[in-house]
């Protein structure tokens, strides 16, 4: 029989294919998660001590045992695939420090399973406030050139037709706002995950007297989950999490799209700096955009991770399995890693794209989307209803750009001469509000109702914005302190127990 | 120029394909999205008439108008698919009533961008409601039956192998805390999403003075979205909510594979009456786990359509598009629909299954599942470490699995052999003890950690679920009552605008 | 016991949630199936009278019943949910036409499992050759107006940036040369599909002595599927037939997006006629492009379809199964209707959209897509290496563009300058080569290399084209008059044993 | 400006996480992928000499120096992630040998879109050769155990209930016939795919001279692609391919699932060695079924990454994007390595796992899953109508179960007394033809349709499966002889070139 192999049930040595196909990757997270496990590790001593499970002395040798790990470093490991994983290299390094009359105490009422579930879920929440933290900084940046331009007047397009103008500020002023509806649902998740598997056991809990709430305190949780079968044979807080990333990988590469075609030689209403662009290796005028279109193609990625992983755990049974809990979960772990890389490109994206103002400005004024603004004058003035209104500006639009005229140059005749032809008299608009409507800008600041992109209406949007990103800032470091005061207390806890 | 067409702009009829694929499907919702359609009409004309927009004669008429239309019900209204979509249709009926000049006032200050984004958001409250109600039903009947079947005792599996025993009753409480998850999901998103996009028009705004908070509390929301543009250019709301009911349809697959396994002849723990099976044309003694099978194919339905929709608005622009608002949508819709329907279908598995009592406590009995509860007494009797105590059972197990004997027949001798073998001394352990051990019930019921299986851990949990069920149908309850007041408020208040 | 079961071994009636949910919805195509379950039946009463496995007389009863009904057509059986689906509710009015002791003896030596699965393969067979029908139109379309814009010279595009200049022509032809490899995938599915799995029974053969070959020749089929649970257990030629459409539809979505792009105001390289354009409800001026939209979203739609049944499959053994071989293939149905629906539109694309060609042909001249060829000239003209000459056209378009210059405005003199700046010495190019080089058209000419844009090369590729589909039509339409030939002799054969 | 920037248009540095997060990712394989570049440099040196695009001493310093890279191998060039990518790094360094004025000149009527399209299907066609060899050594151990099983009987399945008996070997044969169409669909797409891109530069052709048959012929491929745009803008062979790795993983893990399901402690027909299990942290008594789990979840993985791909190039335009063909094609590379770990895992499988074969035969005799044979046999000597037949046997099943009595206690009389019950006079079926009716091997051996388990069917399938696959194993090691005879010719072009 292997020596590596934990269990005295089965006979032979793993098969090399296993080994190596399945086992080694397993421990390639070896390092990253080895504080996480020690940190398991001393708070199931500590309360394992406090109830009496294990001696005193154990509980001293078990401590200090974890404790020289800890500082050793996960260097200090020799990794062997055929122990299965991370958990059990971990505990025959230990038993190798300190023998396994002790060393073998500490796996006492609990399971690999609900070490696993403890693991995934410390890990996953710091994750979840780095991306949190990286979401607020884009929409810092968001709101920062909201402000900034939050004059520069441009068409505003949907079905990437000109509509009305609006200002890019408040474009951005949108970004932020979506942005902060991806922040809640993570922070919502963040909040109701923070509860521990700890003493779940295998998926059945344990005959010893062991106390859940002192783990789950000792390792920052809020709480404990209850129902053990539950709490082990559950990952959806990682699966709701990655519908999280998906639904934000989706929105960025909207924002993307609109940045590719608005840098286009065609829109060039945006220029980014050549800091941000790529070559061609043989047509010598060409500034690609690499960077949006990465964001693009990795939205659909990681959306492709949310499916795999959906994938996986359905044809799970509702219980601890490997292609539920392990194979499940690992999109999400690429999923947080890609998504924190495109945040920084998106954040780099919004903070060095430059409007073309001029260009932008006199665009808005030629292709006819101020036409809204006269259909609405001609309510206002001269008490037409909507419908009307609108269908005269219709027919004003048709023929203007049959006589190739471009919006500005509408006035008050052309406007008559349909209003005569559809309604059969004339509308005597004053020229001057005519000309006002025309004018993209005038156009712009006339909207003035409430999440409209008029100055009056930007300006306290983008002053609520800010003292929004600064109270969830504030919050997601309260949190960090909240975690980082735990560790310490754990920390001391562990080191009294080991007489340190 | 067809006369349906509402744009003066456009000179040809719509091409006959364009109609019959794309507009004349858009109608099929007609009749259901009718009601909610009339109530934004209604909210709209208060405001107008309130905010002085329209007069207040104008405002009677058309309010007369829209309340005809409310009780003539929508087969009066003749749908001409070239006219686009339900809004336009609705529309042009009015107008045919009530004539233009009056009639065509109803759309000033708003768009049917705006009038789109609030019937998403009506329907989708009332979805979601419906949703929580359905789940609320399924947890109802799992605690239920946890209840009834808390102490029969079956082996509980990881792996799909026998793993400890556990009880039935314990299995439902599991389903149950998990689907309280989902259940909160729901709720969170059906909290954050009640936000009126009225009033955001196009998508920029609009220069009328129109009140954005009165038309949303007309409608029952809680408030108005801000930015004109996120209002109408994002769904993720209803990405989020199929988001979730993917998550859902996730774990209800995983429930049905439970019971699908569970009902082999080979497992034989679980039992259905003949009314939720199916037969075989050829093979005369088989009885067909249909329903399962259904809920494990309309899981992947589910996940098929949060797929869709995640890529259609994906590649569309951060702005309103057809792609990101139309065809991005419609797979909620139908995943809602057919989740309602699968809640109800699982309804009954989790009512209508009962466990072999017999048969499965046997097993637990003989399948070796005892044996950590075995490994668990050796800490406890012989102050052997847990990796020992594994080892010496793990040795014990093997020696039984050879000599062909069963769990239950594990005796001293043999525990006292292995332990000679591994650590040179027998454990003498108190024979009654190890026989409990080995007794799946006594095994359970000695598993009293918190969130375990044993009666003592079980009830207070069951009765926490009942008092969560209970306080959640009740908030949910409320939100109904909350709605149909407001209902009833806006209907005052369009009567007393029509003076009526 | 009630009437409708299928099978003496179930005692109670059937759950109306599973009569409503899962059993109704299977009979909605009952009407559509309906035939070819006929001519499966008329296959298997042959076969069965060949063999000597029914006798005459019995055959001619069973042929006759069977033939009665097809006169009758599906709206004459009266549909029972609770008899599960179609083949029940068929054979049981049979029996009640015939009697038990006939009616009962047509499913003799087979299984409702060969039968779906052959229906499945019949119907699939069907769809495709109307999906290759549809792309040989679109085919078409893109091929003949490949023809009439061949010399219509446009920005061509790489990263959306202006790339080389090309022409719409060579655009379209590049079209139906992907659209071909579509074509091909799906021939390929149809001609390995069309092999009978009936005789299968339910999964594991049968100890009559049938003849598989007879029925499959009856039907049409090329030869039939040996092992019989992979037969009934695996239905791989529709998940590929739908990876197919999948591949297809993420396609033409990039198509619609290119339309998409170019018939914005900015870009304006497309016109549609307003026939295929859709209004605002408020912008008088819009025009907006739905069809594409719907293409670009329903393209999302199939590919979650794939994904959905991949998943409903994925979970399922390999077996007879319901959410393997019912919830796993009705996403292709799906899909195969909407694509069929997108094709057309497709078609109605390519067919109307009309390039603006003197604006793409100026705007080719002016956004220094030109520049390629000025290196290649210089390689040509002045013997440096193309890194160098590419690196000389740079420094010149970078210089252009600072001094607000276009493209077809650089001169010999700019070039020189640039040459001296890098090289150390002019290059002398010829003026006139250098203006014909920045003369789109000139420089579309001149890209002779096969495959290249130029007529030279684009005139055969396009003879090559329709040489192709000509013969693909040629033998989609011998296909299908070799299953009409099939049909025609299993109707007479049929109608003989009935002695008609 | 930046030494590294290959275009003089930019004029700034690469933005640092621009660098990081996106070119040196791309740099990863850039060894792998070197030979592959050489090789492409080579054929396009030899060709551009031969038409004399270049001159021979130019051609003889540019082969010396590729054969010299060639030859050092790529870890000696120095990468620098702000060159982009690999091409560019490439290019730089053969350029520092052998100086601009003629390393620049290797880029004539070539673009990088070319290279990177030409290099994507060398590496693909290799790694379809790969899989196909995987593939064709599982169905050869499916073979092998099928003849050495072929005899073993076992219970059928569908709906994971007893349906009728089968043998294990018959099982395998059916996994070898559904893994034959998986090989059939990667040979496709091998033999369509071949066809070389490269001449068609950037993505419209080019004025020089080039000559692309022979290009393609140099690196071993049948043909060359026409249209440029095409050529470069499509990657479909990929997602293509992709797909059918999709379909393989969806079918693998079926298999996976059954042998999950079989090796259950409940169902036990299934044991695997120790060295294919894995052990438990806590449970002493656990051998869990890491490998199955691996592949049921990593197929959930490559269906993901289908779908991820599929989004990715859905949203980009018909043309050479970032999106599109980088994002939209590491999917494939992913999967490919995946899919050939999850074979050799799948070839384990299926090569360790051994039947309990008398478990399985006497679980075959009792489960009824001889039942369909019962109701055949009524029909051969009693002349009953099948239908009749089957409701017999289903009320002699319902009555023997209600009996506790086991299918191979059923006798003569209980199917008279149904018979008497339900038709009015006995069956009088000879009770030796009964007993072996219900004796599962004779059941099983009298099946002896085409494609049933019968000894006499399953033993020409096999024969026909092992000449099937010896015949693709020639096929395939032709396929690389061709290749290796190309890669000669190739070199021995290069060095005559070179002078060597």
């Amino acid at each position: 029989m292997q020596a590596s192999k934990v269990s005295r049930r089965l006979k032979e040595a793993t098969a090399p294919e296993v080994n190596e196909y399945i086992y080694r990757p397993r421990l390639q997270g070896f390092a990253e998660g080895f504080d996480l496990l020690g940190n398991i590790n001393k708070a199931h001593i500590v309360m394992l001590a406090e109830q009496g499970l294990i001696r005193d002395e154990h509980a001293a040798v078990l401590a200090r045992g974890v404790l020289k790990m800890e500082e050793a470093g996960p260097g200090e490991v020799t990794l062997d695939p055929s122990r299965e994983d991370a958990y059990f290299n971990y505990e025959a390094h230990l038993i190798g420090q300190i023998g396994t009359d002790i060393g073998g105490r500490l796996h006492t009422g609990r399971s690999r399973n609900d070490i696993l579930a403890t693991l995934d879920r410390l890990r996953c929440r710091e994750v979840l406030m780095d991306l949190i933290d990286a979401l607020l900084e884009v929409r810092q940046t968001a709101v920062n050139n909201a402000e900034v331009f939050a004059d520069v007047v441009m068409p505003g397009y949907t079905h990437l037709q000109p509509a009305q103008p609006i200002t890019y500020g408040y474009y951005l002023s949108a970004v932020e706002q979506a942005l902060a509806r991806d922040c809640k649902r993570l922070t919502q998740t963040l909040e109701s995950m923070n509860q521990s598997p700890l003493g779940a056991a295998a998926f059945a809990g344990t005959p010893f007297n062991i106390d859940r709430g002192r783990t789950a305190e000792l390792l920052g949780f809020d709480g404990y989950l209850d129902n053990a079968l539950d709490a082990v044979g559950s990952r959806d807080f990682m699966l709701e999490s990655l519908s999280h990333l998906s639904l934000l990988a989706v929105f960025w590469s909207r924002v993307a799209q609109d940045y590719f075609v608005w840098s286009t030689h065609e829109f060039s209403l945006i220029d980014f700096p050549d800091s941000v662009a790529a070559t061609s290796s043989i047509m010598p005028q060409k500034k690609n955009p690499t960077v949006l279109e990465y964001l693009k193609g990795r939205s659909g990625h990681i959306v492709g991770l949310l499916m795999g992983a959906s994938i996986s755990i359905k044809g799970s049974n509702f219980s601890h399995t490997g292609d539920g809990n392990r194979e499940g979960t690992r999109g999400f772990w690429e999923a947080a890693e890609e998504s924190l890389r495109c945040l920084k490109l998106l954040d780099l994206v919004l903070r060095t794209a430059t409007p073309n103002i001029e260009l932008a400005v006199r665009r808005a004024g030629e292709d006819f989307s101020t036409a809204t603004g006269l259909a609405d004058l001609i309510v206002q003035e001269a008490d037409l209803s909507f419908r009307e209104a609108h269908h005269v500006v219709g027919g004003v639009v048709r023929k203007a750009m049959d006589a190739g005229l471009l919006a500005h140059q509408i006035d008050t005749v052309m406007i008559d001469a349909c209003a005569l032809e559809q309604l059969g008299y004339p509308l005597n608009l004053p020229a001057r509000k005519v000309r006002d409507c025309l004018d993209p800008t005038a156009n712009v600041q006339a909207r003035i109702s409430a999440g409209g992109p008029s100055m009056a209406s930007l300006k306290p949007s983008l002053l609520r914005a800010n003292t929004r990103i600064a109270t969830e800032r504030h919050a997601n470091q309260a949190r960090r302190d909240r975690l980082a005061a735990a560790q310490e207390r754990l920390q001391a806890a562990t080191r009294a127990q080991a007489g340190l």
